[in-house]
């Protein structure tokens, strides 16, 4: 048995679903999940359908005809994902390990549909961990000459190891437009605040400044416009007047951790589809 | 324009989603929202169908012939309700207020699709809450004696003013299974506990015995077993060794009040599919 | 027996408990709380008091003395509260009657430790609620040109009823800071977003747009800022894209209640203390 | 500068703080923190001190002092700890390997004030995790016949070790009360459930048959009776009825994660008293 996810999104019309599922079971194909929304706002249909296929040759053959007989006829955008194929990640981290322990942890626990292939840096201090848990690790200084030149240093590791998603676990670097042109709705950050609060630099500082009692972390697909992507997932804590910048600090690590892990984690199993500024998070 | 909201459940099959979704298709109706889930362990479908028809001649039409050409080949179980047609709503009280104010001040606000008819109660004490929201109250004192003619009394209310769903607003009597039957899945309880932690009385003194840090509250229907009934919605929040038994029934309220609220709503939205000892509860 | 709660704050400096706690043995008062912090950034010594006397002469006496025998010596700020006096409360409203009904409610139940004595609003929309509650209700309609006008009639009748707090419970005006120098850290509003995300208008539309995952409500003292005031009381609760712009609103109605609550009874009880911009919330 | 932990508890009575504070500030130290609770129901009186010292000696003489002059006087239950003096912990496992992972990258992170010194397994599977982090890891088997001598073995390594905290991380065996005896409140397990909802085996499974919306994870302090020991921490998720078995359990394990590593960094912290069955955790 096969199985394959599709992704689907496209202007909202009548009979999208029968016409979607009368296909896929005329294919002889049975539906494992269905979870549809409709943005009544844009009148976009979007849709995620697992589908089971008793052979390979049946899931090409629907993929095959997938474009000439429905997406043209239904104007859809389309992915499908062989479940059988897992993605293959890299890391980019600067000197903080925690976000680097937890996600090689969850790597290694076989908590993620992937393959963790390399692990970057413009710092060599978290060498040991990549060497700990036996992944190649390479370091690429980065400052405001090299910028261009690590960059595409680190594009061609990223082409040459063949990677579907890049992680940014705590990488203190923004990222130049060009580069995310290569990755589109690829690189996944995890920014230190609840945003849209407290958006650039020292986040904790800032929310201890302000005197919040929440303090919060968003991971969000990384764009041109930095802390301005697309949000993936957020998570919060509470705070309160005992607690020191350093103390927001610490706390934070735990939010940054699970909100990264729970985003990557929906980027592999394909439950993420992005439109204009927005995620849609299948569950 | 007319809606319906249509709740199946059914053995899972190959190309159900197709052939229901086709069915609303050549009824001419337009899927406004579409939520399907199947259970894995007892392969049994589940679906919640928003479908918007033009005229409600149409709806009719769908309604009439839905039982023979859909639910009986494809054995489906199934209720249909007119997004127009909206239920009356008993709350049973004892003494305890705040889930009562918050529920009155809701439907005075406009959130619940639904009407509060009645207000029965096996004390006089809230009689006053009622005259100023203006519902009717029915004072049915009940003891050990009384019980079996106090329900009956209940029941002729309840028939009298065509209640649909019956709101426990911490009605502090045990229903006997013989009224349940009556309203099975339309009893709405909210019990003051992380159910199952702390079945029974006093579950607040309980939870304070026995050291925890969190606290929480549940709503469910009510069956004939005691604090057993399907879950409908939980929530809670963190207490502290600051905190006395007091500040636990304190911080309960909050609880409760919107564990109770919500389930209410959910209920009246249709959104709810009780299965085995379960709720299915769509988004 | 006689208790009073006694809020301090001071630079920090050896000895200051031991100093305090003393004085308070030698008055023959028994410390039922104490709860003391220090801010090592600016040294600043915070701490809240709960103590009980025999008499009512102790606490005179204790109040009496406190300043020379204390408060100089050791440079202290402090606020003394006899626990029998309870604030007076005026609620400014506008239209929205989530929060109006839910403070009524609490006042009814008996969960706040104060009396509402009066509801201004700038609409009459809301005068029936007050009316259900048996509250006194002032139209005071504003305007641009009236609004200075309209500010003095205000302030004459809360001077009028003795009020120590105003809730703005969703009352959709700016306040002027001439209005605001009256009433110091004694006027709670409640803005429907997570501050400082989403300051100004329409902070739920501006969450839907930017697509965040979670939103929030947090309650502040006014200040001559908008939306700059110190936080008092925050929480959040998840959405996700099925939810449009009216279910944010709806969601964000339970917080909007609950977080401008939760923040009124910490006034009450005087559990709060101010320095800069932030609070300090002994628990 | 030295600093010093105390922790304190005793009969309540007038004057205890001013007591306490008198003899620091006469010990020249000076209070960092200060916390305490007061147990109405049992009238017992808490405190947890953090004060600094110029010299280690100051320190010292402290220590020597506080029995006869303190202690004895008032009935105080005491223990100090010297700030710079970490514990030793032992991690106890079997198969599982989330928290072993989380708990090493947390010590190597350096988030907790202690070494973890060796790791104790019924199964040799995750001898590799040790080796990684380059902790001796010691495969001692158990079953019905070998359990006592498993047992002393164990014992004899923890002492070898001078071991000061025990961690159960997902060890999947019961201790003994022999065992327990020699090291009371000093073993801190993880139980994936919301205790005391689900004690015993297979709780997410419990869960899961009950239907419930909310799962959560408790850390408590091992006593002779399972699952019935002090609870230290504990914290929830949401789960729907579209999560199974295996989806709880992946849910569960970041619970488990979290909370075990607050349970672990409070206990290393000094900042958890236990009384009767219960826990104070100062902030």
């Amino acid at each position: 048995m096969t199985q394959a996810i599709i992704l689907i999104h496209c202007p909202d019309r009548k009979g999208l679903v029968a016409a979607i599922t009368t296909f896929v079971k005329e294919a002889q194909a049975n539906i494992i999940y269905l979870d549809q929304h409709v943005d009544r706002e844009t009148d976009t249909f979007f849709m995620r359908l697992v589908c089971a296929f008793d052979t390979a040759t049946e899931l090409i053959r629907f993929r095959e005809s997938f474009q000439t007989k429905m997406a043209n006829p239904y104007d859809l955008s389309w992915q499908l994902f062989d479940h059988n194929e897992t993605s293959r990640i890299a890391l980019l981290v600067s000197k903080y390990d925690h976000c680097l322990y937890d996600l090689l942890g969850r790597h290694a626990t076989g908590e993620l549909r992937g393959a963790i292939s390399l692990i970057i840096s413009n710092h060599p201090d978290l060498s040991g961990v990549a060497k700990q848990f036996d992944i190649p690790f390479f370091h690429i200084p980065v400052n405001k000459e090299t910028k261009k030149e690590a960059e595409t240093k680190q594009l061609e590791l990223l082409q040459k190891h063949e990677i579907d998603l890049i992680v940014l676990a705590r990488y203190m670097q923004i990222i130049s437009a060009d580069f995310v042109a290569h990755y589109p709705n690829k690189i996944i950050n995890i920014h230190h605040s609840f945003l849209p609060a407290f958006v650039g630099a020292k986040p904790y500082h800032a929310a201890f400044d302000r005197g919040v009692k929440i303090i919060g972390a968003t991971s969000h697909y990384v764009t041109s416009d930095l802390d301005e992507g697309p949000i993936i997932e957020q998570e919060t804590v509470r705070v309160s007047h005992i607690h020191g910048v350093q103390d927001f600090i610490m706390k934070g690590r735990d939010l940054e951790k699970i909100v990264l892990a729970r985003a990557v984690k929906a980027h592999l199993d394909h439950k993420i589809l992005v439109y204009g500024n927005k995620t849609i998070i299948f569950s």
